[in-house]
């Protein structure tokens, strides 16, 4: 049995600043209906940044958990905008620096189920400082972490943010080996 | 200046199966104003499963991605259900097994920026043979993969589902140590 839903019937519900929901009805593979919520989103960036042995982080309030967290600079992408474009401009817009190196880490679709946002995920190690003005929505306090204690906090579950939870994964993953293997 | 955002107002604009959209008006912290898209979602888990030096995932198609993703056995949780018993059930409903361990490894949020979804991940390495019957609307095929061969598809970027991805940089920034430096 082939795994493909055929979509029968699509019908918007909203068409918003961030997302777009959409109702479609599909037809499954046992050829059975079924009703899927769908969210569009533009796709975003993130960027792991180290510098000086530590790495940058931003605070930020966010209002669908009602809680500060503490994230990796990020931001949605323009209309048809190149990632690593944006990747440069949200580094300058929110901790000042502008990468002069972008590593992809990699990309993924946090809620698949559900909504189209797709993530990519860059790592920079050299920066000058090339400040932007702030997205004047966005209220962020910057915070640097040495690396060593940034994985003890992330293997404890410090950091509940998607993207950032992502980003340190593949980082302590791939650099296991070079960085924390005594 | 206190980083925190207060809700003005608020505007339904959709209660749905999966998702519920609202659209809150909110207090930014210098006294201005913004909108902020909001959806609300239940929560989820999810289980990294290892048996015999295989992870087990699963194959599903997910149209809001319009592709057939590599993911591992998860779910959401009923009303106030209790995310162990949820991941126990969904490992029974997609894998057939029942696992007899569940090791926390982390939750976090996919996309804190406008949805409170918070997913719980798990590892399991002992099972029993179980089977409770699959979600109507679930197509699902597992697939099992050897532990060193998933460590360099995800490396490489092969797995793009958020939850997996998640789970995996957990997994292998933990286990670092013992099962991959010779």
């Amino acid at each position: 049995m082939k795994q493909f839903e055929k979509t029968i019937n699509s019908k918007m519900i909203y068409d918003g600043r961030i997302v777009k929901l959409r109702v479609d009805e599909v037809e499954l593979p046992d050829g059975s209906y079924s009703k899927r919520e769908v969210i569009s989103h533009q796709g975003a960036v993130g960027v792991l940044c180290i510098k000086d042995g530590q790495m940058i982080f931003v605070k930020q309030y966010r209002i669908a958990s009602q809680q500060l967290l503490t994230e990796i600079p990020a931001g949605i992408l323009e209309s048809g905008e190149d990632p690593e474009k944006a990747a440069i401009r949200e580094c300058q817009e929110e901790i000042g620096f502008r990468p002069l190196n972008l590593f992809k880490l990699g990309d993924f679709i946090p809620t698949p189920g559900y909504c189209s946002e797709r993530i990519t995920l860059f790592c920079a190690t050299e920066f000058i400082w090339d400040p932007l003005e702030e997205d004047p929505n966005e209220f962020i306090k910057v915070v640097k972490i040495p690396l060593k204690t940034v994985r003890a906090l992330f293997i404890n579950g410090h950091f509940i943010d998607g993207k950032t939870v992502a980003a340190l994964g593949y980082y302590f993953s791939i650099a296991a080996r070079e960085y924390f293997v005594e």
